[in-house]
């Protein structure tokens, strides 16, 4: 299926259609709550290990920080970080320790999916279906993700990551443009570009990097603030690529950009559609607001796009969600 | 030095005699904000990755839970999580999505020493000075630590660690009674007893088992509570062990405790002096809070104790410490 | 009815049978959103200010504090009070400002249940159906209540406070134990011995003082801590004084204790059932953990119980309670 | 002294000059931690309860809201409002209570200067010192302000309340255009205009009506957002009303704009100068981003613009300043 195969009218029709062609539902089990993690095993991870040959490593996370792009969005805030003492206090003696010993504690307080993070199988929802099938108000509730929280994940994620560096390979200067819908054909023009290195295996984790943070970066050094990044326009993966990502069987993919797939979205009325079949129905974990852009000067500089990657969620009781700093070692 | 060569109504006198021999003020340039992490490079990362041979992986987190230990003592509090957006809401029709789709949000308020955590170098004084001899209110403000914060080490903590297993190697039954102070010989005899995967070398994260954490456990189980396992009576480091934390030049060391040293302190006035020392002089990152469980049922079943660990914390801007997930692969 | 009437085994038919009785949905019209405070009216107010005689001002708030009461049940902790600026920073020189002009700001994190609280009329639920018989899932939903949210009432507390020691008529040294049901009688028989001052007309504010407080604060000044103060055993109004708070035309109801209502609650199998009679029903505003000490000291040496009294929650939008400092004026 | 009078060059000699002619320091001894509030007595009071006439009661409070105008400069962030508990919970039958009761609790994080406030003692500083002399680095620290914490007014403030309405009397349209410096003369002019009801009297609460909130809030219903409310150009007073703000004898002022004088500030270099001489020299308590609209437009239909108010802070341990809701009846 191509973009130009989508009715723009008929976003439901199109999700049906596709969740027909790619639900995972009951693949691992009823009692699955790991959906695509399934696929990254031991053996994905031994596998891995062997990618690291130089010991660089990578950072893939953007700051955490009160000056970054959330706007307020449906309660989504910017990280409030604040101290519970200080050096100031200590130097100020009014601390109260014995023998010169003084400390610093903080307190944040922040939306899980204000900055780089994992969005986990209980963040989106289909006709009021979970993952796996189960109903969402017998998952998420007040109290949080019962069954699916991203506790569940704790200790998985750490296995191959690939960069696909769309930007470079598709784009101008490196960047796509925003609205870009990122379709297979260009993920495999990508892989073709950047040679065997990028070729993707069962329980890979994909990450691609279209160039949008490199641009709101400039944006940023010039004074012009974050603009839309969080929540406008922006390039990303076309609804078009749910085949692909069910039959690739990757564990995970993730994005340089705020909401993974092209904003606007490729119907007429809308909202993040890919999410839709993605995350209940193939099981898929999505990573948004990565930062790729120096593991991405290095892959460039010497062919090698697959890397040693882990992304560990907070495991946060009953979270859909988690910040997260992926380390890529190479 | 051995526990009973300390005076025990002279903390200060034994910082400061320990300060002078363990100090590394310079040691890196007058700039340096990563203390010990400057141990653990590329050369380091590139040799742990052989030690993934199963590819088996262990989440070291404990959760972050409104049931955690925390007592509030300090203002600090189990982690607070709510949802912005639920699937019952998603379920009864109130989001005002198109075509179908539902999602969960959620938020976080928690102090970044709630559960399982790094001490950044930011997080300790010594008679005003913060690491590398700076000023402790030129370091960290109620802005936070404008010098050292935690996301100066984003990329860093990914390389060998090391279980020394002191409750199995020491204890009885696996574990070491509250109050029990770990020596330079406690460390040396489980080295012994564990075989030569776990010698030490220079650039580790050494992860230190005292049993507490699996003593707690046994009495959540059984209905009691945590107790005072924030804050209480634990096995732990002895001072004595600062001139060995130093020389050995480890990158970090972490425990299955709250407080990393023995509790009580070992003189008769004293609140964590070893932190006092190991911090701000030796720039040592300490964990606490590790569950170093299941990772020690793994080791002692094949006498492997050596293992792949990528502890990333999350880089909030000017933080003193950090939550993390830390992931062992071996 | 009386407490010897009740089914101990039986809470839903005494809640069946007690809401036929007192129902107030519609009595203000099918769009109300403010319940018994329809009461509290102009005319209200402007009789109750010829109450004050000496313009002594009494403040009926506990103090909003990180050593409170509560221990996290359902997730109310106590307030988590931190500063974005401090005296300390401004005396460093850090802040930065012109003119030696120095500055200290505050964040607080809480619940709004955590102290002296409002509860509105979307707290509570009888068969999921909220105040007026709203289907409780279209009243309040992970956004807030978008229909009875506290900021409805932002102007209308100020009016008639009425003080009923009832701790002081009924109970000896003052205080009733925990446990204590007070009934109808013990109302009725508190306004006797209080006097003329004491009479309930329509409109008023209620202010029930059982002693519980006072004895939770000797338990605290002698280093005891609250005890279950937040959620155990207490004094409180019996389930059987429904008809009175309804046939009174009150405008709200608050207590010293944690929950309104006697707990244990009287039924076998229970949880707060006057609750769910009085703020879905009645439409009542239940005020709980007010301090009414040093009012009934004061009332007590000159015979005077009724008081101008203003007790304004804060417009939080969506709110389903509030914080509240209530200021007495006589 | 007049604007015309100010040195624009030279704030620093303009407050210390000042300073030495309003200084209240000693004025209620030393260990004072009341300031101008001192004035706010039981006689004010008693008198100004005589000022309630036909019961109309207004609340003087914006919305605490995560739509409201706080953009983050210096962490100052909207408030986030979540729920514990919902009624979408309550009906989807996962809330586990007995006898169909079902509950909603919420949880706020929020600056306690977001929204409508006072301003307490401990919230600004001249040169190292607050109110009454005190070395500011040991009156607030990182624990809070240990000293003049809001808590210290819990009761005080209720009274009399004088409306000034400076937009009706001297602006256009009822309304005083950005960077509009009030000074003492538009004070006497507006008391001059309104009549005798404003007469300003010892132990006042002063209420100045800019109309900026007015005109902030056509530009909201227009789709302009709240613009720079929250910080930029505003009317408001001159730095030369110290005098008046002293000699007045008032207990606190407040006005509708979010920072009380005038911005820019009439300095050529400087942050609000009239806050350095006013909370830490006079001792006068600040309110801010009141909503006096309500109440102008009765005020101005009878003439009469003096009210009973009650503006009673949270009464939160340490904090510098508190969210309020203000109410007024006439």
């Amino acid at each position: 299926m191509t973009p130009a195969a989508l009715d723009p009218t008929d976003p439901e029709g199109a999700i049906k259609a596709t969740v027909d062609r790619v639900s995972n539902w009951g693949r691992w089990g009823d009692d699955d709550v790991r959906g695509t993690m399934n696929y990254l095993d031991a053996d994905v991870r031994r596998a891995a290990a062997g990618l690291v040959r130089t010991g660089e490593s990578f950072s893939l996370s953007q700051r955490f920080d009160g000056d970054g792009p959330q706007k307020g969005w449906r309660r989504r805030t910017n990280p409030v970080h604040t101290m519970l003492d200080t050096g100031t206090d200590a130097v100020a003696g009014i601390q109260g320790f014995p023998h010169g010993i003084g400390g610093a504690d903080d307190v944040i307080a922040m939306p899980l999916q204000c900055s780089t993070q994992w969005d986990g199988l209980g963040h989106i929802f289909d006709r009021g279906r979970a993952w796996n099938g189960r109903p969402a108000d017998q998952v998420v509730t007040s109290l949080g993700d019962g069954v699916t929280g991203i506790e569940t994940v704790a200790e998985v994620i750490a296995g191959r990551g690939v960069l696909l560096d769309v930007g470079r390979a598709v784009g101008e200067d490196g960047e796509l443009p925003d609205g870009f819908a990122i379709t297979e054909e260009h993920l495999r023009a990508t892989i073709a570009a950047q040679g065997p290195s990028s070729e993707i295996r069962r329980g890979d984790i994909v990450l691609v990097r279209t160039g949008q943070l490199t641009r709101v970066r400039r944006g940023l050094a010039a004074g012009d603030g974050w603009g839309d990044y969080a929540g406008g326009a922006a390039p990303g993966l076309s609804f078009t690529t749910a085949d692909w990502l069910h039959g690739s069987e990757i564990a995970a993919i993730a994005t340089d950009t705020w909401g993974f797939e092209v904003r606007p979205n490729e119907f007429d009325v809308a909202f993040q559609p890919l999410h839709q079949v993605a995350i209940p129905h193939i099981g898929l974990f999505l990573g948004e607001m990565w930062d790729l852009d120096a593991l991405a000067e290095a892959c460039a500089s010497d062919g090698r796009y697959d890397v040693w990657l882990t992304a560990a969620p907070l495991p946060i009781t009953g979270a859909v969600g988690s910040p997260v700093n992926p380390i890529a070692v190479r």
